[in-house]
């Protein structure tokens, strides 16, 4: 395999609307993409654009919010009741070659490929097995994402 | 202020010959840069490059391992033995600029302007007052970094 671009860093926070007031209003984001809702994962979600040289869009922020206390956010807030970075995704090329390739890794796979927050297919590896960080693999999109 | 280009993502490691054969052996990472040692941090840094659409370089990973107990990552490995995210670096223009906007928005500034790892002049601001998000704040180089 080899690596590519890192999508998004995954940040779970414990209020999305005092979030974005600090993404806003101190990091000083300019585009706060509209948002999300994953039932399955019981999460709110909203991307943030970060800027990069030569590209369309660099590495994007993506604000975790749970919407129920089983959210797959909330036991990482219970831990850090304050937020934090939860994850990072990286993009491949084939979502089911990826599956695999981690697989065969010994790495403990969290399920097979199903679409993430764009409808995108993902997986997520599990951070014991990859140096203490919960990996998310997408498979890039085919389109610009919005 | 307006948000900067991602520069990195800061990952703590235990232990960085086995951090590098994870994100060259399983991650695929392509090129590594050379080691860096900060004396004053008490680290050993290698940054990892990911490839990004358009540019020559996306936002890198930086693998941060201690060199002793007093370490400014070692508070943080002592909580998460495996490693993990420990910051995010984001660019500004002007470091002093950035620097006198954080301490006005009432945000723990952690030390004046100082070198990082490539020499460039950095800061941190407190994950506290950040969302939990220990944030590293860099001077865009004038040149390319190596």
């Amino acid at each position: 395999m080899q690596l590519g671009r890192l999508n998004h860093v995954g940040i779970a926070v414990p209020d999305m609307e005092t979030a974005l007031a600090h993404w806003r209003d101190v990091m000083g984001a300019r585009c706060v993409h509209e948002p999300i809702v994953i039932e399955r994962a019981g999460l709110l979600i909203r991307f943030v654009d970060t800027p990069a040289d030569g590209s369309m869009h660099g590495t994007q922020v993506e604000l975790l919010q749970p919407l129920r206390e089983d959210s797959t956010v909330s036991e990482f807030l219970r831990a850090n009741p304050a937020g934090g970075q939860h994850h990072l995704c990286f993009e491949v090329p084939d979502i089911h070659a990826a599956h695999a390739w981690f697989t065969q890794a010994g790495k403990r796979v969290l399920g097979e490929p199903r679409p993430g927050a764009h409808g995108h297919p993902i997986f997520f590896v599990h951070g014991d097995d990859m140096g203490g960080v919960l990996t998310e693999i997408l498979e890039t999109p085919k389109e610009p994402q919005p």
